[in-house]
């Protein structure tokens, strides 16, 4: 491998996911079992967190990195994510809006 | 304390930075540098990471964690944060966008 191999760039995404009117809770319920099996089921995810807006009713915002395009490539493949979009889609009033960026830190 | 002392909420922020046309390179420098003084300096600080969007030409997103109240609203108060002001200032084309977050993980 060259020394001046370029560390391959981390992948951030910031997913912005809306509630049903009346599912706020179980949406954000949903939304924290499908990071835990995120964080125990792939190693390439570097960082999954679930936050819910203070300023936006009903938003839930994910914060997450991946060590690759391939760990991230393999994300929505994954046996867990199946569950996970089947979880959320009882109770999400909106398509999720998902963005895609470069961490460099 | 009581034995179900609600466990403090960890506080998440998601801000959007903007560069001055021309300067997104130093804006992704000035961000990275001072994030390195956040995570060696704020103990109370848990992530602090800078990503750069791929949708939005000369964005940067910051995606931050922080274990209280308190340790957030130390950060803006910390002398390394006037220093990272400073060098921001040069390189903004507009006023930093901040959301704040209740973070579930």
């Amino acid at each position: 491998m060259e020394n001046n191999q370029r560390r391959e760039i981390l992948i951030a995404v910031i997913a912005k996911l809306t509630a049903k009117p009346g599912h706020e809770e179980e949406l954000g319920a949903a939304l924290t079992d499908g990071a835990a099996k995120v964080l125990a089921g792939e190693p390439g995810c570097l960082l999954y967190r679930v936050a819910r807006s203070r300023s936006e009713a009903g938003v839930y915002k994910l914060m997450e990195v991946y060590e690759s395009q391939a760990a991230l490539d393999a994300h929505p493949n994954t046996p867990h994510f199946a569950e996970i979009r089947t979880a959320l889609a009882a109770h999400l009033g909106a398509a999720p809006e998902v963005e895609f960026l470069d961490a460099l830190n």
